[in-house]
């Protein structure tokens, strides 16, 4: 199985002018990659894929492949609102030499299983590249049941999920029941605090947000559970969950600009970034909440 | 005031292979135009905003303003899921001759009330039109405060609101608030069932998609409050709110698919559209569900 | 019809120990009587039914009971947990003289419309009284649906609807398909703010919180709509609207600390009440809370 | 640490008109501790705690009290709607023998978290045994968050937490914190489908519903975790969960009626319970359901 192990989900660096900052771009792929990370996930949600414009989405897969040269499989959000900008992006991503696609169900407008899967369908037939389901409904406002997942994958349209749903009971019961099939599918992950849990619960892999800021403790769990040593994956587990607490430190920020802005503060804070700019209409952490960010890391013992 | 009275969001007729039926959008456009609606809503939820690729989008505004021709002031929707594209369609609906532009929140990533002030402040800044906030929670999965519109009002970022928030109280405290302060900001409904309560909350006037199937209902009730005559006003909505039973007659259909779904298969039968195709990946009503939709048209003897 | 017109939810006062403050009970309540109101509501959400244990539950009946003395019909909230403890209260209630009854759905455990409906027709069973539904899914987290209130009502289960559901459009379908039909049900509205848009969609009558304050602006409301004075009706609305800004001015308090407690504050302020003190845990308004809800009192004419 | 390990909610038997039935509580209970569990925890919300009037409350704490005899701990729910009735609930729970209590926040009104933390603290004060917040959102509809938690703990209020509330990531924030502080606070998770993630995430112990059909399991499974055997600990987990599927597998059934309906026709398929009798206003499960979930029970082993 080719997508499996550690796949951050790529943060994008901008300049102070909100331009795609490629030096720091390259920086922290490259980062990642000797860290030892198995794959990358650019244009997710934490890589700022809503807040692109076409000419952001191609810029960032273009350095990203180019970047990575083949080193580790490149997957590539095509996050949109629907079926058909869906596909845009997915031939796009297929052009410039993507690995694999992910998507959510549609969002804003409201449609029901049957759409769903139309969606994804027509989605699969528009490109030849594996596609992963990004199960988010904290974004998407639906929540991907293990049956809907399940007969997609039997029909070879999803080749894996990435699990940033909260229901670890639900993750539970498709790990289940895809080994119990004997189903090809990839299921990973999105919750950087709980990877542990979901290595117990048969997940295949990680999407770690927070393994931008430190990709090592993740290769490290993840080679821990390959080797079987379960204490070692809790360790390496209670180490991370102590940084992730950067994205709780802030001070009258919420969602978006306290969870990406801390990644990008921390990014910046450990010389890896030029800048925490974020995307607009979002600013980026200032004075007390980049200090209380500074903190979290020195007591990591990432930044002296 | 420019922005009030009866303003459809108009339906976006499709041929069988998906193409923008010209024609029938004509037909369409110019049977509400002279049924005497005061402006016309495109690239709404309705008009299948979401559903549209760029080029989509900029073909329905083209053609809306070429057959409007000035008698009607055309608002276009800018929804996307954050400020960089709504700009971007914002300054093409400038370019092809809106006169208003409605922009919902942004959604997809989780913003606070400072990202979605900034969000509309800057769309603002961008062009040169007139904006509605569409507060439509159903869609966005946030309720846009009366205290955030009237602070984006003062400052003119807001000429009005389109309300589809479902939020009966809230929207009077907030026409009371306005009238309070004197503030020239429009506030319309977006509930077609109950426009003769917004017209009693003191609204502006509606935008109600069923006007699409009947627009003469939505003008002599405008017209009926305009004169002081309640009584027909509401004998009117009763009439309006049978003919919407098409949205709940269906079986097997949940959302958008039951409601624009009911909305196109209705002008179908009426022979204002060709079609009542769905956009990708809704499928089109059929067989009993056509059928169901077109008793309850004969019911209110909209059809023969 | 008996129960139709204005129906207030009594609010509880409470001596400063939290004991039943029975003389100002019968102040109250005799205030509302001698506005004019058709009939009394207690133990409703804001009559802190689910802050009593019986023995409070049967003293606020036997009370109301006495001090009504026929004057008007009473009706009693019954809201419980499940279907037992709402007929043991539903018994009491009977045995104590009640009008009627008032209940939920089932909350908590989780159900669905199958034991939503059996729950009602086992209380139904046990008792000799109409029985109205609350709706109210701010508290139970579930609608009542039109087709679930419609089926109940045909059977005679149910002599009318408690509305507080916030969700005008269904309410609206809910008043037609009775009509329709020619059910006996009678619709009220417990949405203070917008009873006029309520009686537009053909309620039978409001059961406005607000109208413990200042009874008399809703029963004129109530006249003017049976005069067919429309305009009087909104006018009245816009007062009342104004003066229901109590439960938005305070700082730090929110739901029922807020709402009930601003509606104690304001009926201590206006002498009706002795005290304003709340059941626990919640605490009474204090301080610029209290003078907050004493300028609205001011500004609306009834304080000095 | 008194309250830790495998204490399972009791699930309570009712005869075929409803009673309790005594003699099957009687050797569900004493299978239960025969197979090894640390604790019982009768009254929760499986044990139908809100189905049960202040008789059956009694009843059931009596006889499980004399059935228990002090072999292990006896934990009581003393869920209600409010604080009154709560303190109520806890004076009988400690009158008659419990050891311990468990509270949710209060419900139905909408408090905010000032109002949730002083009803912990007024049930504290009115007794003398150790707490547990039951944190149960899908119920209860609001989280109770780490930082209340920990506030409480810091205070005594609280001595652990019953976590169902399905947000694993909060509940590993919540144990490193009380690591970190050293505060006494079992955390006990409640999800029996992911109890090995919850041992990773540090968690005391479990409150596995399933554990009434197959406590074995689930003891087993806590000693493998304290003998380090973490790959055990997972087997068991997947054979678990394997069984959970009961829960699943009826048609036409939701919430209450399909989850505790299936723990109880298990329980009487194996001959611990006489019926599957349900509290009013829920029915038992009947014919292909039962049979759906007799065919769980063989494949699991556990029936011939």
């Amino acid at each position: 199985m080719k997508f499996r192990g550690v796949v951050p989900p790529v943060v994008t660096p901008l300049t102070a002018d909100g331009a795609l900052d490629v030096v720091s771009f390259e920086r922290s792929i490259n980062r990642m990659i000797d860290a030892g990370v198995d794959g990358l996930f650019v244009l997710g949600s934490s890589g700022e894929v809503v807040f692109s414009d076409d000419a952001r989405r191609r810029e960032v897969i273009e350095n990203a492949v180019r970047i990575v040269a083949g080193r580790v499989p490149v997957m590539v959000g095509i996050i949109d609102m629907t079926t058909k900008r869906c596909i845009e992006h997915a031939r796009v991503a297929q052009e410039l030499g993507a690995d694999a696609i992910v998507a959510t169900a549609p969002f804003y407008a409201i449609l029901g299983p049957k759409e769903i899967k139309r969606h994804f369908r027509l989605i699969h037939e528009a490109v030849d590249l594996p596609m992963f389901a990004y199960d988010i409904p904290v974004c998407v406002h639906v929540k991907l049941s293990p049956a809907l997942i399940l007969e997609l994958a039997r029909e070879g349209v999803l080749a894996g999920v990435k699990d940033s749903s909260g229901d670890d009971v639900s993750f539970r019961f498709l790990t289940q029941a895809r080994d119990e099939e004997g189903l090809d599918l990839a299921l990973l992950t999105g919750h950087e605090v709980v990877v542990d849990g979901a290595y117990m619960s048969h997940a295949d892999g990680s999407v770690p947000g927070l393994a931008n800021v430190d990709p090592v403790v993740y290769v490290e769990q993840w080679r821990a559970y390959q080797a079987g040593d379960w204490d070692r994956v809790r360790e390496l587990q209670d180490q991370a969950t102590r940084l992730m607490r950067i994205v709780q430190v802030t001070n009258g920020e919420v969602g978006y600009a306290a969870g990406v802005g801390a990644f990008k503060t921390a990014l910046m804070l450990l010389g890896v970034f030029e800048t925490n700019t974020m995307p607009e209409p979002v600013l980026a952490l200032e004075g007390e909440n980049v200090e209380a960010v500074a903190q979290v890391l020195r007591s990591s013992g990432l930044l002296k």
